[in-house]
């Protein structure tokens, strides 16, 4: 068990877990860049943008400046993927980090160009520090609510994978282990297009049936280039993979499944993108996950059409027929 | 291509399968057992039981006595898992199956007490006939009213599979071929204890956490058990195993997720089959897999506690209690 964590990124999933660790006994440092609201955060005991209704306890710090957090043995990074480097790098020159400290990932992504995931862009930053992640059908809402909820944390030493398992293991909040840190990773990246897909056959009328086989579609292509990036099979069949992806196509929370439902139902990206105060992260994801498909020469039907209907100006319902209407085939090949 | 075939059960899967194969081409006799139900329907060209706003196409001959059949080359089985062994023994009796036929299940479910599967029935009444089996996701509601839908189908017979995917393609139902024809069974048969059990969560207030958690669990047994029963790993991560246990598990359309719905609510197993017209073949299907896992030492906790909660009367909070306080461990093992 550690005694106290600091957790980087105040949004809805980082107040969640931060009142997890908090509630698991832990001193927590949480970290948000608002300066209004982590101060007003420290009054109220709540955060006053996401999860409003979460009483935030008394062992959580909010902080506004990183130049205030004091080493921790444990640092979440719940940061969006794209400045993740720029924060490791930041924590490092302020002496955050050493080779005792555990980082671990809970965000979910690969970086735009480079295709690494996001422990791998932490140990580029700190190659003597064990990196980790924790991935899984996890919305934030039902987590803060205490609803039972279970993830996967993924370090290459199993030992440090057991330890953090302890670390954030509660009554309502299960958590299994893996040595297969990259598949964890790499099945939580994957979702998030699959899920603006299955948004786009609802809003474009389809069924349970379509869908169930879209996702079926979805899983096979998250194993083939998950697997192509280092990830092992087995895990994309587990929580963080075909758990957390149909926890993603069938929620009415996720916000990656209501872009897709309004692009089905005929609304443009930019209208909708416009209207959303929350980040979808499966629309930069979708452009990331694509590149590295067509540099490791894997074959990825369903993202090709959800990069088209995002980047290529497709028509969603065009985008789906030529799903359909491809040549028969074995169902494995 | 086939020219004609024999459609035996006239449920709603079964109605929903004697219009595709007529609007195929194929002219179709469609046996149910109900003689004024079926009377009725030649006259008036609806099924008045099941599926009742789809028009029953010309092609389709309703019949009412397996005498009165003729012989076809295909022969659909749609018919309640435990009349399959002694309708193929009068099928054959009557001279309506010789070398040149196919018989197909389409049924979902293994035999209680021997552990087989539909095709294994077949094949042990008729040992020199072909046999093949048609799952996936497929709600029948969909299927007839045209909604894109896909399945695979398989048989050992890789030409055969073939012949049997053309036979049943349309513009809006994609067919997969497989020669692991247990595994498609088995992947099929396995579902529906499952979508109780996904019922009993919704019905007991767990959020979409918890519910994607225990379809990734009841995945993991699917495997297990299917393997152990002749079945190959890939079949249960296709349309036939994830695809139409999401389907199930997520549907409203599904008797065997309403059945769960209502035991999480706290109503009782007799009260609710009471007010059901409909059979949920979960209910008959859990007592048979948890016999056949216990029979080939499969470890199946969450097929257990369904059958705690149907046979044993546990109660359905006790039971996902248990489910969740386990031992923590690593994922895969």
């Amino acid at each position: 068990m550690m005694e106290s964590a600091t957790v980087l990124g105040a949004g809805s999933w980082g107040t969640a877990l931060a009142a997890m660790l908090a509630a698991r006994g832990l001193r927590v440092q949480f970290y948000g860049r608002d300066e209004a609201l982590m101060a007003e955060m420290a009054v109220t005991r709540r955060n006053g943008r996401y999860l409003t209704d979460v009483e935030i306890p008394a062992e959580v710090e909010p902080v506004s400046s990183l130049q205030a957090l004091r080493p921790a043995p444990l640092v979440v990074f719940v940061t969006p993927s794209k400045s993740m480097a720029a924060l490791a790098a930041e924590m490092g020159s302020l002496g955050l980090v050493d080779e005792s400290t555990v980082l671990l990932s809970c965000s979910k992504g690969v970086e735009l160009g480079t295709g690494r995931c996001m422990t791998e862009i932490l140990h580029g930053v700190f190659p003597q520090v064990t990196v980790a992640a924790l991935s899984g059908p996890n919305h934030a809402e039902e987590i803060a609510r205490r609803m039972p909820s279970a993830a996967v944390v993924g370090c290459l030493d199993e030992g440090m994978a057991i330890r953090l398992q302890q670390t954030f293991s509660l009554p309502w909040f299960r958590c299994y282990t893996s040595t297969d840190v990259l598949g964890v990773e790499w099945a939580g990246a994957m979702k998030n297009p699959y899920a603006i897909a299955a948004g786009i056959a609802k809003g474009l009328g389809l069924g349970d049936n379509a869908i169930a086989a879209l996702v079926t579609r979805a899983l096979a292509e998250m194993v083939r280039l998950g697997v192509a990036s280092g990830g092992r099979t087995e895990t994309f069949y587990g929580l963080s993979g075909v758990g957390d992806l149909v926890a993603t196509c069938y929620s009415e929370h996720s916000r990656n499944h209501r872009v897709g439902l309004m692009l089905g139902q005929g609304r443009s990206l930019s209208d909708i993108m416009g209207g959303m105060r929350m980040v979808a992260e499966g629309v930069p994801n979708t452009e990331s996950l694509w590149l590295c498909a067509r540099g490791r020469g894997v074959r990825t039907p369903l993202l090709d059409e959800v990069h088209a209907v995002l980047y290529e100006q497709k028509s969603p319902r065009e985008a789906l027929r030529e799903l359909f209407s491809r040549d028969p085939r074995p169902e494995v090949d």
